[in-house]
């Protein structure tokens, strides 16, 4: 058994094991625990557990920390455990007694519930800001390229005309329903869990609605128990919004390629968003496109990692949730910085104005043409039967200008519906 | 090679392969699929492709196919693809030309899209009716159970004082997350996919607003490539929201098998909801509190089905979705039965009022007896020391009377306020 | 509450819930329990619980419930819970006391656990058939098309020569590492659980190496609870296996899928592998192995849902593991199909041999025409300058003759080493 | 649009995207980039590519390189992109154009997948390694608790009887299961991919053979294209073995973590193995288990992670692969210490012997009852009846004295055999 019998003693590997990288994770939620520590100790004193010194001297020393965090000068060295360790420590430093009694009335467990909470919300309104630009992108690119023709397929197989108009739009109205998602996942973590303190309440009179109002959640989650069975769910159920996003995202970048492929080569890029090959001079790979799609899968991939983290424990804390955050948090990031690049990188998509000039792409006008005949009184199977004649004698001609009239044809896009029902979601 | 080279011929391999179970899994959309026809069929006389005649009797006659579906004498025999190919073949056995014109501007895509979104529409509608009468169980037996105490844990050591009342409202609360989820979902399914076509939409002028208040639809999906694209992403928006709900109820499933083992023997099921075994004589086992933890874990892997089902493809429909049927439908129908038979064997649930006879539940009252000492001014850290003191020392004695008067303590659950918070999302 | 308070009667109702699709399941099975009882018969002889008598009345018996399994004459009545419950009854019908003998000494949790190991063990070795022939379709087609060059892609773009003899005989090569894996499954399950009762042993002195031999298992899985454990353990490691071969047959379905778009038009399907459009007169679909591809995908997500429903559940038995049976049973015969499937339709590809007519694909060789600079001294950086300037000045003229001559290159296929390596794993 | 037009320029904000941390994961990589290289150095000596004094100055400058990465002190700094980029500079900062030819006859992707098979081949016997000690320290522990009764559950209720000695080796059993699937894992990595070059060979007759064996390669992945295709698919390979190993070690750690809660009581841990509260002066937490089953049931994640990434992609490379780098090699460290710490902590657990001194596990013993009986000749039926009466009437004495005998039962683990199985897998 000699491998823990040298080199690193007892219980450094002990605390390295169970630590992790928490101290790096937790910079991100900084921010929040000092302002749930500020309505916290203003809470302690409404309750007359504080005096109003004592308030005032803790919320000035935290604003002091917050100010700090905005600056970027917050670091948590490896003599602290958490966050919350080292604000106490500062707290207490600065104010002595004071400072340790910011812990009257909460746990640890009851802070990170309630950083995640205020993390959770701003974030997906990050998300949801960045996801809108996407969209105006995308409406605004459909309306630049609404009558360019694209080949629709089905089963990969040549179809029916498209637009692209069409094409890009249909991603901008497919992201109204990943905002429902995202809306409601921000809904969910907006309750506030302050209070539940270990996760069975507290034997102090403590005002919840109080800290409610201070952090601006829009309620609370009411039962203590609730609101520790809320970690590892909010965190799913962000999970889930944001790989329905991503999921588009991964979507639209797999077009992407493929349409950038000689094959198709229905759109390009300039030189600046490809790579070359050291020894293809040919070479222009659309690296970013497929990385926005690896990145996006692998989000994907993140609410199942939360749900094997969680299922299956019975209630009340444990301590592995404590994992939730570093699958999570990267995963913000990434979505963010993939929605970012996207942005960056479609508004400079090239595309092909002549790809009709290939007579391959004749066949797609074959239904338009034989709903014509159907509209000059030739009955449906009989016009089938001129069309097929005709393609097997080579002589098939389509007229390629197109009458689509309907909603969301692609002679009537419907842009300014599909703005409205984004706007109404705000 | 002579696995195909005798047996079954050539043609009906390769159909039984590709058609697989779905003449038994379109059952389930018949009727969707009729109520579309009859939408799609007005819709044609509206722009004057059917006349009032023809409309008129292609409405009656799927009246009529409709009333036999709902008495159960519906089939989709072998020699039939599909429910679309059983319908026009009804349509066409009575009418004659009339029947053939209903495929007039759509396809068979348009007709899976909407059968699917209104079939799930009407589930979402059936799960929340289902987990609002699990909510109205959990908040009764709530209110029964208020003043019982249950040990409350954290790292499944014993820690707190909790009480029945608590941790059945506790899911009660948790299923409110649920609901806010399953309507964001039912929402982006409440978007009228008709009209799409092969997923490009069609050259005929149809009226995709009429078919959109015919069939009750809150909205369109407008752009026809965006419908199209909701084959996929609309199922797995569906599984997303219901493994929310399955988790919810496979932990609670997880908590009740726990708490009757009789190492927790916190509570206990009336005969008949429990077996026997046929060796041991004092077995009594919740197997169908295992079989609901079981049935909802699956239920919870339906996402990452779907997800690899559809993932990586470009857009236009792919015959991959087939395959996405098979799946949700029998998740739908199994969460269903999950939450009926939940609430079924919840409602006879016996708990045991005598938990804190046993000594080792004492000391999930330290927390209240040092808050005590902090309250009569002794400081933390002395109050720390003393009752750390009496339990060394074998003589701490709880006073297992709870004073916890915060919103969402024990003795103050908030029943009204998570009845009213459920009550607003209808 | 009213939905379980009409209708179905209460216990009818708990027993479809609990007792769900088992009985058709367990058809799968019967063959294995028939055989798994025998051997218990003998052995219960040997250690004298059985006179020669009841054993060879209970072997005649058994034999002749097998023959009627063969013949397919044998059903599962609502009547009884399952297939264990069946054959005890049949024994019993016709040997009375000596009937009931059989299950002295063992339990259904031994039933069932000996019977899926010897289900595994059997289709393991039916599914590494068909990958064999998969294999041996792959090398003959791979010689057939040796020398007909493919474009090579990277990034989705034009890259280097490849041809249909080194695409074909990639996947062959792929397939040996799915068997090696298939073989680690295999030999995971060849281990007799037979014997841990309930999961902990029994009291009566049976003998385990005995039924070993019969059941003709490689060893015992000793310890009776690690053979309980292996519940699930099984079925997971089996669905690795399986996830890794059905991953090499969606890629190939995919590649397949993407050269048949006339966009590549570099294989083309007989007319009776395809299918067509009701409205498009040109469509010519790949369905078959779009199902291929869907069908392997979803086999992909069989090991998450086995870990969901068995992650986090302490030690011992637990009814959810019943849930195992249904994906994993219809997994199986999916994979097999597919493989059969695949083979069916794989030996009628057509190739298209003019490839190369097409300039665009002129670049695949630019490495190449590099190279040969290089070999004729030449610095690599001169030589690279050279042909990007005759790409940029259009007058870049490949050879399109290849001369790679390594192993494992396009002219070095080295189909008789593959062809070993797969032998070696017999 | 403005979150692109400030800030960070262009092309840095592309460059932070596709690089990602790159630099920090390769470095894992470095040593076995530097053996690759020396190995393909010689092999273009051997062809004549490379003089001998070009040869012998790239291999001693290549080994210089590698005693400094032993040390410690390679970096790859900013400057560069990657490992390979950095190594290719300190060859040709020291040997000029020497040093530039190393790279001829091969690509990145070449030098990633033989980077990646020989890291993973190294890995992979570090895990099997420490999986070894965990299994000999459980053998250990077996012997030396063989005679303890532990109490055996089904469906969480008590149900017969079981012993430390069993639970702990029928881990030690099933990690064989996992050691059988680590070895297909490492036969599939130790096949030789370089030489595929960009994944389609080259047109210098490079000499494969000679690299397989300088590089200790078991064989060769002969096909260029199947060599490409085996990234993504190694990684997922050995993601599911060690997928394996890490749900034995996640249920040992639930056992352990509910074996600890005061309601079993069946093991404690050393002080120094567990953590207090700050509040609750009675806690003793299992912090390390419950850490070791959520690490584990993360690396469970990893397979879904990785199929999600590489999934749907045709052949050929795809940048997206860059990706399952940063998944996999923190997974491969988090699998390693995991079992480090497990086997650090479990040899500390501390048994408790006086179990069955609680009359609630009387019942363990009724089948052993029973049994007795009707070894004494009293029919089965009968004897249940006498057993249930005697537990009814209260009456019930169990003798607590186990004589199981038959392989793998309490009283006859079979340690030796269970050994000589782990034995035979060296």
């Amino acid at each position: 058994m000699k491998l823990w019998e040298k080199g690193i003693p007892t219980d450094q590997k002990i605390d390295i094991f169970t630590v992790g990288n928490d101290r790096e994770l937790d910079l991100v939620l900084a921010k929040y625990d000092v302002l749930g520590s500020i309505a916290h100790a203003k809470m302690l004193h409404k309750i007359n557990i504080l005096t109003e010194k004592e308030a005032t001297d803790l919320v000035l020393t935290l604003e002091d920390i917050l100010a700090q965090i905005q600056l970027g000068n917050f670091t948590i060295e490896d003599t602290f455990e958490d966050i919350h360790s080292k604000i106490e420590y500062l707290l207490t430093e600065k104010l002595g007694d004071t400072g340790k009694k910011i812990h009257t009335a909460r746990s640890r467990n009851d802070q990170v519930l309630v950083d995640i909470h205020l993390y959770l919300k701003d974030e997906i309104s990050e998300i949801k800001k960045l996801a809108k630009e996407l969209f105006d992108l995308l409406i605004l690119l459909s309306r630049k390229y609404e009558n360019i023709i694209l080949p629709g397929y089905t089963h990969m197989q040549i179809a029916m005309p498209s637009s692209f108009g069409m094409w890009l739009s249909a991603y901008a109205e497919i992201v109204i329903d990943d905002i429902i998602f995202l809306n409601a996942a921000q809904k969910i973590v907006d309750q506030n869990p302050l209070g539940s303190a270990a996760g069975y309440g507290s034997s102090f009179p403590i005002d919840r609605s109080f800290t409610t109002q201070e952090l601006e959640f829009a309620t609370l989650k009411y039962n203590s128990v609730a609101a520790q069975m809320s970690r590892g769910k909010s965190e799913k159920t962000v999970a889930f919004a944001m790989a329905g996003l991503a999921s588009t995202l991964s979507k639209l970048a797999m077009d992407i390629c493929l349409y950038m492929s000689q094959n198709f080569n229905f759109i390009s890029l300039p030189n600046h968003l490809t790579t070359g090959s050291s020894i293809m001079p040919h070479k222009k790979n659309p690296d970013v496109f497929e990385l926005i799609r690896a990145k996006c899968n692998k989000i994907q991939a993140l609410p199942y990692e939360i749900t094997l983290l969680t299922n299956n424990l019975p209630s009340g804390y444990h301590r592995d949730f404590q994992l939730l955050k570093e699958g999570l948090f990267p995963a913000i990031q990434s979505l963010k910085s993939c929605l970012e690049i996207a942005c960056f990188s479609i508004k400079d998509i090239q595309v092909n104005e002549t790809i009709l000039d290939d007579k391959k792409y004749n066949y797609l006008f074959t239904v338009d043409s034989l709903n014509e005949l159907v509209k000059q009184g030739i009955p449906f199977r009989d016009g089938y039967k001129i069309i097929a004649e005709q393609i097997e004698n080579g002589n098939y001609k389509p007229s390629k200008e197109t009458l689509h009239t309907h909603e969301g044809s692609i002679n009537n896009l419907c842009l300014d519906k599909i703005v409205s029902k984004m706007a109404e979601l705000a």
